[in-house]
């Protein structure tokens, strides 16, 4: 009994890696097609994302069939718990790219984004592929050190963005509301993609330590002053 | 046994009706700070939120004592982790609540909205609070045709989106990129609140049903052409 719960619970450890892999390398494939105007990759990133709804069915059963065939209890059965929760951030993760690469798709063949900010979603790119990575890691390790320098990311994340902001309310913004309105939504797709890679990292560490890190303040867009 | 398990599972129902009242009544104070520019009101939307996170923890305690105590299987099972994913859902549709007061807050004593849309976010903030209405409705009765409801308001919802970006993408608009980017987010918080409810609906009647109704587009914004 013990053995089947450990290779089960392994086999659902695989695919939560697997899914946060493959929201890693949507959203790395998402910012080339957004930074390139590449109509390819953006189609691409879109019909991956099938592949991610199709990993999170396969999670949600596998973590089913385990409460229903093992019955875990006490420890066991808040890992099995955790990862349904974890299931749908990194599902989310892969959304997300989803719509970066929609937003490239819609304005190609012209660039979504103005030159003058390819640079922060190029480091916002680089930081979301690197905390995908992270996701992986931590969801196939369970090392809760590891799970807590998402925080770092999260925050090189954060700071970009409010950069990002600062520049799109300065009265000076020359290149229209459409192209804000497009630079808001691709920030907060990329802000959003690193909130959940930091929850996830904040499962884990509970799930080993048994204490909850105190939740990130999430939102620094809508919390900003 | 099964009267523990009877009596435990509607106890978790009733803390779940309370999280979606509760996001509705907040988004409901939330349209009215913004639209009144009303500080007080937006600071009580901002201290409630603690009120929906103490509910999302009780929640999910209640989910694990059930599974713990009562080791449920087949349908009862599936009940228990469906409420676990509902959770989710509903404690983010406070969380845009809050986000929307938080705007309304960063712009007092002005206005965040160019006064040509209030009639749109009026509007948005009348189907939010009847969709957190069904939402706890459907969460109590667990009436599948009720839920099927919810996917009406949420297109209606949708289409007054498009409407509003079709504004802000117009050439002619005339209020500035800091107001457009403001709307842009405020619009984004409604329609999550939506799909959020939507979600809620889908999972109830997986639930009663045993069928998934298909995803919505979910997001609609991002998935525009």
């Amino acid at each position: 009994m013990r053995a089947a719960y450990t290779e089960q619970l392994a086999s659902l450890g695989h695919t939560l890696g697997d899914m946060a892999a493959l929201a890693g390398a949507s959203m790395e494939k998402a910012t080339d097609a957004l930074l390139q105007a590449d109509l390819a990759v953006a189609e691409q990133v879109i019909s991956e994302y099938d592949r991610m709804a199709e990993l999170t069915r396969t999670a949600e059963e596998q973590a089913f069939a385990l409460l229903a065939l093992q019955a875990p209890v006490a420890g066991d059965l808040r890992q099995v718990v955790s990862t349904i929760q974890i299931v749908a951030d990194v599902d989310r993760m892969g959304a997300l790219a989803l719509h970066v690469a929609k937003i490239a798709r819609r304005r190609h063949p012209q660039h979504a984004l103005p030159d003058q900010v390819n640079g922060y979603f190029a480091e916002m790119g680089r930081i979301a592929v690197a905390l995908g990575r992270a996701t992986q890691e931590v969801l196939e390790t369970r090392d809760p050190e590891r799970a807590a320098t998402l925080h770092d990311e999260d925050e090189a994340m954060d700071d970009l963005h409010r950069h990002l902001f600062t520049l799109l309310m300065d009265r000076d913004w020359p290149y229209g509301v459409a192209a804000a309105v497009d630079v808001t939504l691709l920030g907060r797709f990329y802000e959003r993609f690193a909130d959940h890679a930091v929850e996830v990292g904040r499962r884990v560490i509970f799930l080993v330590t048994g204490s909850l890190p105190s939740p990130d303040p999430e939102d620094h867009l809508a919390g900003r002053t």
